[in-house]
């Protein structure tokens, strides 16, 4: 059976995009300037890659996908809003993100702020609202804050930050792709099984899955940086070097990048090839092989 | 029986800052300038009111203040956060808090921002875990994230923004007063009911007097900024008229606003009365007037 992966990420987006106009506050609503700055990046596009992921796992273990929308939305939330104050002027200080100005050029910089911190909290209302038992809905909030919290994916910023100009060694750097990116990713896939009710026996192997995935996707990413072509991925390339950014690439090189790549793939694969039945993790192992071949 | 509530505050302050100590991640772990911020500012000082008003109705619905530490922690860094993000250069733009420079200047306004939004997603953390039932958790989560978020605390704080350096109305004031401060406030108190498993008349009874309690506080806070001391105070008074900020004095009046801080007290004061057994709530009743009666 042959997946197309494109066509099931452009389903899963508008579903997602759906529940999430759903779950936002109006715009209009006093003060709509942050309704407004919210909703701006929220739906500014993007891969939707978080959401699918929980989705797409909890299909997998069998759960009930409109159980698992609410907290597909918060996480799409957090990540939304860890992008908006990443863009800041005291962050990396970007103008644009995925051809559009970015959020504080629009409603400068004190809306950005608070837009960020309004979908952060809105994520944590949303994930606890809901039919949900009340056991499962904690269990997600606890992965989700984990994950993008003090110990998680602001960790990997503030890393991120302290590597800036420096010169950073390997584990220096695999610490800033586990927190920065990894583990949101990895809270995706485990809230998706979370939602499920999987036995802890699947959530850890699922869990290996998307440690590997995780590591392996954003080595891909470093890669396309180096060699991707900027028309495919609607943005410059050659960012990383000319920033001087420790990378994958620029640690290892580009050709055991490329290894490590497939050699974390086939591993997660590895992992879903012990789940059963085969054929209800076949999406997931097709989102696996598409998102490290990808040219976008 | 008569209850030196600066004494009490003073314990609470105590039991709190030790709970805040043992929920935060350590310095030293890396990257620990983000943990170093994060510390900072929450061990600052400061009134501690909301875990305090959160302990004291706990106590007064006859719950176990160890259920209500994580959920006070919670509050009190969600509060540290929205200070940190306030004080901002793109916000309010201040040097000092309590006399201290505050987070930005010392560790610069990246790992500001990200010390902010560390605190506010490890609240979440915090409260989600325990021992406390699912059931009361997810409802103190949906308290604080509703009370925080987009259509409480930072719309009070959008509004805020928008406000500056034009003529607003007595609907917007109140507006900003019941989102900024207000609606933090009274979950403060709903959350020490929801600990304790009040009745939902219990609860109703005591939003009500939460809420004309947060008004008041926010009134006489107004006041003292015309007529209080300066040194009793700790900070410069007249900041809002030279701001031209709208207050409650500038647009009723010092006498009337006294007049409405004396009328929503004794309503908060009788909202209490109304509550068995009369003795449990004498602390409640003793900060509500110390608190409208401070000078600093």
């Amino acid at each position: 059976m042959s997946i197309d992966v494109e066509q099931l990420l452009q389903t899963i987006s508008k579903q997602i995009e759906q529940a999430m106009d759903l779950y936002l506050p109006k715009e209009g609503t006093h003060p709509s300037i942050l309704y407004e700055a919210m909703r701006y990046s929220v739906f500014a596009g993007g891969k939707r890659l978080r959401p699918a992921l929980l989705l797409l796992t909890t299909k997998a273990c069998r759960g009930s996908q409109s159980d698992a929308l609410r907290a597909a939305c918060g996480l799409e939330f957090i990540h939304t809003y860890s992008l908006i104050h990443d863009d800041l002027p005291a962050m990396d200080n970007d103008d644009f993100r995925r051809g559009r100005p970015t959020n504080h050029i629009v409603f400068g910089e004190a809306n950005a702020i608070l837009a960020g911190d309004a979908l952060l909290t809105h994520a944590f209302s949303v994930i606890a609202s809901g039919d949900l038992a009340a056991e499962k809905k904690v269990r997600l909030i606890q992965e989700v804050a984990q994950a993008s919290g003090a110990l998680g994916m602001v960790a990997g910023q503030a890393a991120d930050l302290l590597a800036e100009n420096s010169v950073i060694d390997v584990d220096q750097l695999a610490f800033i792709h586990q927190h920065k990116t990894g583990d949101l990713l990895r809270a995706s896939v485990r809230m998706g099984a979370i939602v499920a009710g999987a036995t802890e026996d699947t959530l850890d192997v699922l869990t290996k899955y998307a440690e590997a995935l995780g590591l392996a996707f954003q080595i891909h990413d470093d890669i396309l940086d180096v060699v991707g072509d900027p028309v495919a991925l609607g943005k410059q390339t050659g960012m990383d070097e000319s920033l001087q950014k420790a990378t994958w690439p620029s640690v290892f090189g580009l050709e055991a990048s490329r290894q490590q790549v497939s050699k974390l793939t086939d591993f997660a694969l590895s992992c879903l090839a012990s789940l059963e039945p085969s054929e209800a993790f076949a999406e997931l192992r097709a989102l696996a092989t598409w998102l490290v071949n990808r040219n976008h």
